[in-house]
This record gives C-alpha cells, sequence and structure tokens, in this order.
C-alpha cells in the first residue's frame, strides 16, 4: 500500500510503526516508508492511519489507538475477519473516524520484503458498517482504495466473515492440510519433489502462508469456517464412498459439477485483468 | 509430444488417431500431425506409437494393439494409473515392444488447442516395470523422453501408483470438492467473482479438470486414493476439533509445521527452471 499510494501521489510522509525491528529495518531499507517510529507517537500526529497487524490484536489494540488519534484523522483496517474489530468500537466515541475494511489481495508471502507495486489493482476491497463511519472519513477511505485501483463494494460485518469463510479461509485449511497429508505419508520429500506437477505446486501454495497471520483470523471466523469444513468433509466423504463403491458414473457428475468453477475462475481472470 | 518431438526432428511423419472428430480435424489444423488416420490402419505400420488415452480403454486396448503392430515397433502409454495397464500385457507375446510411461505435465485444459510446445521441459517422466520391455524399446522410449526435456526415473507400477494418489491425485479431488463446496453455498455466484482472491483461484484450479480423463483414473487407484482420502479428511477433522475449541496454539502448531512445504515447492520451482 505504500509503494503504491507514493506513487500515486496521494502520501507524502509515511512512517513506519512494527514490533517487529527487522521488518521496520528492512521497510526502511527498501524505500517503503519515510521513517521508523519505535514508540508509537506518531498516531498522535497522522493524518491518515493504516492498521495491518493480526486481527487478534487489532481488536485488542484499536480502541486505545482511537483515543489517541487528533480530530479528523481517520483509521483505516485491513484485516480479513470484520466482525469482532467492528464490535469492539461500536460504542467508542471516535468510531465515526474509523473504517473498517478488507481489500482482498496478498500472497502466501509476508512482511516487507514480500511488498510488489500494482498487487491491489482490480482487485476488490470490502468496507464493513459504512454507515458507522462519518462521511470524511469514508470519503477518505474510497479514496485511498481507488488510487490503489481497487473495487470497492460494501457488507454488513457478519454476512463478510460468513462468504470469505468459504471463498478464503476454507482454502487456506484445504491447502494447510493438504500439504500436511503428503508430507506425513511421503517422509524422504525426495518422492513429492519427483512426482509433483504444477498441479500439486498450485493447490497447496497457500500452505506456505504466515501461521501468525492466519491463526487469528481462523480463530476469529471459527463458526463460520467450521460450518465450511464440516460441508467439505461431507463432500469428500461422498466423494470417497463413491469411490470405494467404483461408481464412476457418480464420480464424473461430482466432477461434471465442479466443472461450472471454470466459468468462475474466468471471470476472476477477467476482472483481474482489467 | 507431437510439438515438441517434431522441433527435435524426432519424427518426421506424425499420424493422429482420435474418436473425437472434431479434435482430429483441430490437431491437423493446429499443424500437430501431418494426418488423420480414421480407421487406425497405421497402428499396423507405425515404427512408435504413442497413446494417450483414458486408462479404463486403455487397459482393454493395449492387448489388441500389442497384436497388431509391425516386428520392433515401439509402443508408449502416458496413463496416471500403471498397475492396471501393466497387469493386463504382462503375458502379452509383445510385452517387450511397450513401455509404460507416466510423463507428470499437463494442464487443467485438455484437448488439441490445450497443447503448447516446453510442457515437458524439466519434468519428471516416471518408467514403471522397465525389466520388462525389451532394451531396444526402452532406449527408445528414453530417447524420447530425454527430446522432450525430461528426467526419466524408474519405479515398480504399485509404488508408482500409490505415491501419484498423494501427490497428484487427492490434489485433484481436494481441488474439486473445494470448488464444489463454495458452488453449493454461494448460489448466485456473484460472491464469489467478488470475493476470491488469487489464493482461491490457485486452490481450485484443478476442479476444471476433465471428468473424461480422470473417473477413470481414479476408479483404477481407487484403493490407495481412498487411503489418502482418508487421511486428509482425518486431518481437516482434527483441525475442525481445534478449531470449535478455539486451540490456536494447536491451529498454529498443525500450520507451522504443514509450512515445511514452502522447502519442497521451492525445490519444485527450482528444478522446473532448470
Amino acid at each position: 500500500m505504500a509503494l503504491d499510494l507514493k506513487k500515486a501521489g496521494l502520501v507524502t510522509e509515511l512512517t513506519g510503526i512494527d514490533l517487529n525491528k527487522d521488518h521496520a529495518a528492512k521497510a526502511l531499507e527498501l524505500d517503503l516508508v519515510c521513517e521508523i517510529d519505535t514508540e508509537g507517537k506518531t498516531i498522535a500526529t497522522a493524518d491518515l492511519i493504516i492498521i495491518s497487524i493480526p486481527v487478534s490484536v487489532l481488536s485488542q489494540l484499536l480502541p486505545s489507538i482511537l483515543d489517541s488519534i487528533k480530530k479528523d484523522a481517520v483509521v483505516i483496517d485491513t484485516g480479513s475477519t470484520k466482525s469482532l474489530v467492528c464490535k469492539a468500537v461500536l460504542n467508542h466515541k471516535n468510531r465515526g473516524q474509523f473504517v473498517a475494511a478488507h481489500p482482498i489481495a496478498g500472497t502466501e508471502n509476508s512482511g516487507p520484503t514480500a511488498a510488489f507495486p500494482g498487487l491491489f489493482q482490480s482487485k476488490t476491497n470490502i468496507i464493513c458498517e459504512k454507515e458507522q463511519s462519518a462521511q470524511q472519513a469514508l470519503a477518505l477511505a474510497e479514496k485511498i482504495f481507488a488510487a490503489l485501483g481497487m473495487n470497492t463494494i460494501y457488507m454488513e460485518a457478519g454476512e463478510h466473515d460468513k462468504h470469505v469463510a468459504y471463498v478464503s479461509h476454507l482454502s487456506h485449511v484445504s491447502s494447510f492440510l493438504l500439504g500436511q497429508t503428503v508430507l506425513d505419508i511421503e517422509r524422504d520429500e525426495k518422492n513429492i519433489f519427483a512426482l509433483a506437477g504444477s498441479g500439486f505446486s498450485s493447490t497447496v501454495r497457500l500452505a506456505k502462508s504466515s501461521p501468525d497471520m492466519w491463526a487469528p483470523i481462523f480463530e476469529q471466523n471459527a463458526e463460520h469456517l467450521s460450518q465450511a469444513l464440516l460441508e467439505y468433509i461431507m463432500h469428500l466423504q461422498k466423494f470417497q464412498y463413491h469411490l470405494m463403491k467404483r461408481d464412476v458414473k457418480e464420480l464424473h457428475k461430482i466432477m461434471k459439477d465442479a466443472n461450472r468453477i471454470r466459468e468462475v475462475l474466468n471471470g476472476i481472470e477477467l476482472k483481474q485483468k482489467q
């Protein structure tokens, strides 16, 4: 975000705050930020504060951040779950200055070295509970995400959490555990190297993701994600049942039905090329 | 294979046989083959026959193909399961002229329009039961796969089928059913379009694969794949159990452990860049 917002000329002074000193130093070295603030003093003077930290800490820290900001400052978060953070500040006197956002972009890599320009281009941003944000705050947030090239849509926090459980969080769990299952059986790993094609790489790519980031997301979205997991497991069990019965016709039917995802994926690719 | 073998100067006359008339016409139009043989007469005169058909039909057809070939002709198959096809011709008088191969390469697309040069470069090819092939047949097959840029390794058919159940077939099943689970809940599909990031696309890409090709593979490898599925389901259920207990520490540990896949994937990328 720092790279693209500087490029767009929307931000001039950029201060980075990070508990991880190596990441802070690297961010400075890579010119992502202009300076590092180790004490968090900048929070009281900044015009715009973008928070990108694990969602568990976010809902704990956000109330005190909103306590400390100056008049008319805007705070935007970027977390992957929205119910808890919205609840944490619902009655805060400065709630209007906060915009609950989820820019859906990223890779399986994290930290300052994972940054590259154009990451957000043509992707979707979701703003939740927009009626709780002051008009001026919402307008600035919309300007920021538009400068990143994102399409912003609006949702209730609960609705958001339910949908991302299926479309994003479940993918991550399925990938982590597919990786685990294969690592379990292929203990010496030489067979995985030799036998894995690009299909395997693509399917388990998300298993490289950061547990520090994802464990809190899964915890906060446990109810919805658990339901999604149960449905996924049910589909897998049904498939295994037909497999053991050698019911090729039924297996074919299930796969043919799942092929509908082709149009969806083509649509996503088209969207991202725009 | 046609594209790359012609490019390498290894084949000059190339005849295509395909039951699907549209595919046959398209292959000719795209210059993948020099001519189309609608009656299969070429089988009796060809020096080299490469068979790439669903594995269910392969084990039925191969004996009669081996009946019809000329002396010193070599037959190579490219199927994703190897036990049944090896068993089908084990005592055939021309078994020596057959090489059971599995070049691990491909995309989620099929048919002549999915062909592109360089697909096989730096990927792995597996030859099974090589002691059953005559030396001259084996040597020609090795030359063919080397010309495609592949690294050939050797395995017993049963061992092959077990490993690919985990490293390849399970990825496909997990992807098909992840796609199905998401399509089930997101009935109008507009939410998938809006909310899906590149992670989702990557994880469900294989759900675009051809049921005609995969249903017979799954049937033939049902025992191994069923076992792999059971283990995968067990991992998912364990994850869901810890999720419902909000045991973040345990979830973190599982993901951290699955992160080991990072080195494997980096190794695969490295291999494919060579």
